[in-house]
């Protein structure tokens, strides 16, 4: 089959074995896999990465010897695969496992490939009315509602979401829900109307974060940072109230300067964010509580990855999709 | 009267008019004020303060027009100055209240002087039979036991305070009685034998975070990250388990780095914890919960204010008090 291979910067198309599914797992055809910053990150070296990468699918199930029912289905896939043993992994949740595989991104392979194997319990069955290209959407909109799971947002939380990147017009999308007031502050117009076009008030997010603090009107409780550049916190912690909470979504791996003695002063809450719950996300897509599809910038062939990374690479760019 | 004044850098003791107390106001007569980090970094440029220094003092009344039942008592005072009109202090809680000032810190006179005036719904009675050297504690105590009134700790709570300096002995000397098993790391040994002594289990922490990590036998749910040092959150990062809280107590003006990556993937929380309920405090002190006199270092009157600068600045020194 052909693959995707990234290793010390370099991107090349691999010719690979088609895997064999192991015990409990099933072998899923990619049908189309979505390009994250995180893949970026990746060929840049964090975690010192080299495989296979790709970690927003959708796919069908080709072989599952143990649990034919699911062959045909499409399914989408939770993308941390625990050890099963530790106390995290018993309690469910695999996502802080310490000897976790995370599919794409640590010691599994991932989705820019024709053919991935994966646990059949962590597969999630798509809809048949929920096309490809919004399930596609299920990974990063669980990241995005993971925001929900961790803070208790009600209809009255002043909630902030800064970054109008993939991430942060997801959260806006999603997060709407709980609280419909929400404002999305980002520097790009064609973004924000998107936002706009789905019931999000957004404000343009200018140079300066006292002036923007002022045309808010003040600071907000919630403020989920998803701006993806390391100067990022330090706007979230401008434009978050004493003892409010910063839901920090950038995972850059250049270091961010951080004036403890601010968040100190102010008691705040500085929280990490990371994955999400898919069938959540899957909710919210199927019932159509989200539409991502004015996030999708351009759809490649797999053979044309190189392009289609580039593309994604442009200042800017939304969500690019590769169809295997 | 006699006060200490800091300017630039500069420590001078001057000659001040007594103040008198306006509305609602009572005078002091200072009878001992302790020196705390906060003051050593006031004096580096902090908040760009210029004025009469000291939060940590124990004083009695002397007039108190509007409560006269007040005069002789002894008082220590919460530090913290509201407005009184906005929603904050209207809640009661001025310790957020954005135009607060705050007593040697923020426009308003500390009590390094011989009188000092405050109004009267700031001051917590000080019982008879709690000694002048134990009450003034009560202001850095309560500090410490902030940690329990920001996050839930029970009895099962895996807590580990780093730092042995004054605020992390309080910490883990109060916070023991929520989470007896806590344990304290640090690196002096007269410190830690200090903690060891009233029942707290402590460990040497070592140069390396990853060793230590391995001498404790795995990340903690609560760090408390009290080194003073930009380099601690780096350390309580390495030392809180995903889905954790690190309690952040340094102030020190110098940018922390901060790996945001790592908190994110963790989905850590980084909490900001700053001061804390004097009356929970007092009850600490007056039942013997806490016995802060080890950590004296010294005690000078206020004319040799200077020296009992230089004292404090040693590294290492432990609380240094001035009697007035």
């Amino acid at each position: 089959m052909q693959a995707v291979w990234f290793q010390e910067g370099k991107v090349t198309l691999v010719e690979q074995p088609t895997p064999r599914p192991g015990a409990g797992e099933a072998l899923l055809r990619v049908r189309c896999a979505g390009i994250c910053n995180t893949d970026l990150e990746l060929l840049a070296g964090y975690y010192g990465f080299a495989g296979v990468p790709g970690h927003e699918l959708v796919a069908e199930v080709v072989q599952a010897p143990e649990a034919p029912e699911l062959v045909g289905r499409r399914v989408v896939a939770d993308i941390n695969l625990g050890c099963g043993e530790c106390p995290r992994c018993r309690a469910g949740d695999p996502r802080h496992c310490p000897r976790r595989r995370v599919v794409g991104i640590k010691d599994h392979p991932g989705a820019f490939a024709e053919y991935l194997c994966l646990p059949t319990g962590n597969l999630h069955l798509v809809p048949e009315e929920l096309a490809d290209q919004r399930a596609v959407f299920c990974e990063p909109l669980a990241a995005a509602l993971e925001v929900g799971q961790q803070v208790h947002l009600t209809g009255r939380t002043r909630l902030l979401v800064l970054g109008d990147g993939k991430l942060g017009l997801l959260a806006a999308l999603g997060l709407r829900h709980w609280c419909p007031g929400l404002v999305l502050a980002g520097r790009h117009p064609d973004k924000l109307a998107v936002a706009q076009a789905q019931g999000v008030r957004t404000i343009s997010a200018g140079d300066d974060p006292r002036e923007l603090l002022q045309r808010l009107g003040g600071p907000f409780q919630v403020v989920v940072e998803a701006t993806g550049r390391p100067q990022g916190l330090a706007w979230a912690l401008e434009l978050v109230e004493p003892e409010g909470t910063v839901v920090a979504k950038t995972t850059s791996h250049q270091p961010s300067r951080l004036d403890l003695a601010r968040l100190v002063v102010n008691e705040v809450n500085l929280l990490g964010s990371r994955c999400g719950d898919m069938a959540l996300a899957l909710h919210f897509l199927a019932e159509g509580l989200v539409d991502p599809t004015p996030l999708i910038e351009a759809t490649y062939p797999l053979a044309r990855f190189p392009e289609a990374l580039e593309r994604a690479r442009r200042p800017g760019a939304r969500k690019v999709i590769v169809e295997m």
